[in-house]
């Protein structure tokens, strides 16, 4: 029996392209047994194919042409690793028309037109597969489409990017302050020269859209994801924390109760005794609940050439699979929900609250007024004297459960509060 | 378009079958949606048919003879839920035979049968699947076979038995003896009237050879694993442990070296600030370890009926996919390596002794000098006063890493000691 090679073509020779030409190429002999159809990578194009780069190429492989991927016959499997949104979504888009099946590890194209692109790979009866697009090397993406698909899920908690569980890590266990550690992760590789895109969560939005598209059947965009970064926090959050027996993390979460959804990342208090609490580094960890199986967290490394090649090789493996057994593929069935994203002020949860107040009787008294104006009530309070001569203390507040525009409309009326001098923190508590 | 409906069979109709039968029944439309093709649940065969159970089930679909499922050309899935070795295995083999395909939540078959069955499974076109076998809802058995497929794997560490975790978490936290809290499981309903199973390690053994099998592809048999249950720990090895900065897990590991495997389950050490030490109660955890993913964690329920049901659905869902879109069964691909498990007198590791001695002078250099004899170095003892009376002493020793089958003839030499009362427990050390 002769068994029809399957050409696959990558675009895109950064970091991770670099990490899967080499497992291409040096795993070759193994990945083909596996798969049981000869894998075989025949192209790749990059804008750069001077620069040196770990991996040993025939540079008969390498081209400045992109269409020599997209629009060759030969290749079945194409592999974007430009990364951005353009020109990365038309490279897909083309190669879907032209009937090549498509492995990303693209985070923003797949969040902003997923549903699309997928629509498209359907349309033209070919596959768009994106496990690498969210946690790295972690299986996410296949479980919620497939392992989990007997579930209705409530909840999606998610430490989704490491660069800033990284900082944060370090915040907290060595007392430094962001600016520190982020300066930090730079010097390790584990943040960039502009880290916006980490600290400010957009990252993560772009990976819980993906996620809670998929385990709500719902289109959720990343512009309807809520978000606040992690630059606000300063070590005397991590101090209070820990001394309420809590943890502070950028946590990524998708939930849905009677139709509506909530999508928001912003730093949180969980209880220290959580398990989400002990991933320390640039480790990623990810919990669902699911009406069956409950509570499920899967964790790992989920950022850096090794863990990404090990999901975008596992799509091509799929892929060689179902092209190699001429079985055609299944499509992935398309969000059909109506979507009703709350919006952030209809929240309801608990709150931190740390504000710095005037040390003089009677403070807390007119805070306390103020909060049950607007129905909060307090569970716990801290006040600690922080300047003598100035007479100032600090007060730090935990509540019950209360209303998001609530919080925020107390917010404005404690700031016109004379003995309140400043609102330093409000951080919510999930758990 | 005329949608063919997939019907399926379902044998054994216990509390996991019960719960099988529940979410086939009470989420049919939802499950049709997902799969792309309606679903129906149209035989149930159990011995017992009258028994009430927590499901409305219509009775024209209930039967006491496996063969109307078996053999009925309507039927394109059956799902085994018999458990057991006999009749369960012939059960499968027969629905192979007929072209059907099985989803199986049967360990004991697929650890001991797996290969010889899947090979059928292959020679009749058709398919076997068996996610609810480890670990119940954790998906493990698809991301071994494809999510993970791109790596080289060297080590497994597992908490895969709810009721040996529950029971070592209630005497670590509780300070119970092994027959209290195995009393307390078993009115809870975590163990069995019977225990040995669990308690003894044979069912985290099926389990471990069942992952060894699709991780190593290599058929690792229940008999190639060394086991050892847990009712030789005591409230004073739990004690010790956590003086020494440790817990006490019972862990199924499974290792690939230079071509050599180890399989076992055993008591163990593992540091108490690492993450399988955080795994409570029922709770079950596997962490592999893969050459591109790094460590990756899987946690969540490993046992239940809603758990172990989520898992057999999704197989339902899978094969339902590719039965309903004609696209056939990629074949698995089968262990094609030799196996070469190494005996248990082999593995080189650290390891706590605990035991009693005379309260006198020299006793120490005696033990210290057997130890050296036999090549294992001491990394820390602690020593303890007893029995006052009785001028007796507790000395635990923790070595450095060491071969078994030194340590065993180190034992015995120790046991011929005048001054060495008892050897308590020795217990390895992982991590």
């Amino acid at each position: 029996m002769v068994v029809k090679t399957v050409n696959v073509g990558l675009i895109g020779l950064g970091t991770i392209g670099t990490g899967v030409a080499k497992v291409l190429t040096e795993k070759r002999e193994n990945l083909s047994a596996v798969a049981g159809y000869p894998l075989l990578l025949k192209k790749i194009a990059d804008i750069d194919i001077k620069r040196p780069r770990p991996v040993k190429l025939d540079p008969s492989l390498l081209t400045t042409d992109a269409r020599e991927i997209l629009d060759n016959p030969d290749i079945a499997i194409v592999i974007e690793l430009v990364g951005g949104e353009n020109p990365a979504r038309s490279y897909i888009a083309d190669a879907l028309k032209n009937g090549k099946s498509v492995v990303t590890a693209n985070k923003e194209v797949i969040a902003k037109h997923g549903p699309e692109l997928l629509g498209l790979a359907r349309e033209h009866h070919t596959a768009l597969r994106y496990e690498a697009s969210v946690g790295g090397g972690i299986p996410l993406i296949s479980p919620l489409q497939r392992d989990l698909a007997a579930n209705t899920f409530s909840s999606i908690h998610a430490i989704i990017n490491g660069t800033t569980n990284y900082i944060l890590t370090k915040m907290s266990d060595e007392g430094l302050d962001f600016a520190v550690a982020l300066k930090q992760a730079q010097e390790l590789g584990y943040a960039e020269a502009d880290p916006t895109n980490d600290v400010e969560g957009i990252d993560a939005a772009y990976k819980l859209a993906i996620m809670c598209t998929l385990a709500y059947h719902s289109v959720v965009r990343p512009a309807d994801v809520y978000r606040e970064g992690i630059s606000r926090l300063t070590w005397k959050d991590f101090r209070y924390a820990r001394e309420l027996g809590y943890a502070i993390k950028l946590l990524a979460m998708g939930k849905s109760q009677d139709g509506a959804l909530e999508a928001r990342v912003h730093p949180v208090f969980i209880p220290e005794n959580s398990l989400l609490a002990k991933v320390k580094g640039v480790f990623n960890a990810v919990q669902i609940h699911g009406d069956l199986v409950g509570d499920l967290i899967l964790y790992g490394r989920g950022a850096g050439a090794e863990p990404t090649s090990s999901a975008v090789v596992a799509d091509v493996i799929a892929l060689a699979q179902s092209i190699g057994a001429g079985a055609g593929h299944l499509p992935a069935p398309l969000p059909d929900r109506k979507k009703n994203v709350k919006p952030i002020s209809d929240i309801a949860t608990r709150y931190y609250l740390r504000m710095n107040v005037a040390d003089s009787p009677g403070v807390l008294a007119k805070i306390s007024r103020v909060l049950g104006d607007h129905n909060i009530s307090i569970s716990a309070v801290i006040q600690k004297e922080v300047d003598l001569q100035a007479q100032r203390a600090e007060i730090v507040i935990m509540t019950h459960t209360a209303v998001e525009a609530a919080v925020q409309m107390a917010r404005r009326e404690l700031e016109k509060l004379d003995v309140v001098k400043e609102i330093n923190n409000i951080i919510r508590v999930e758990g």
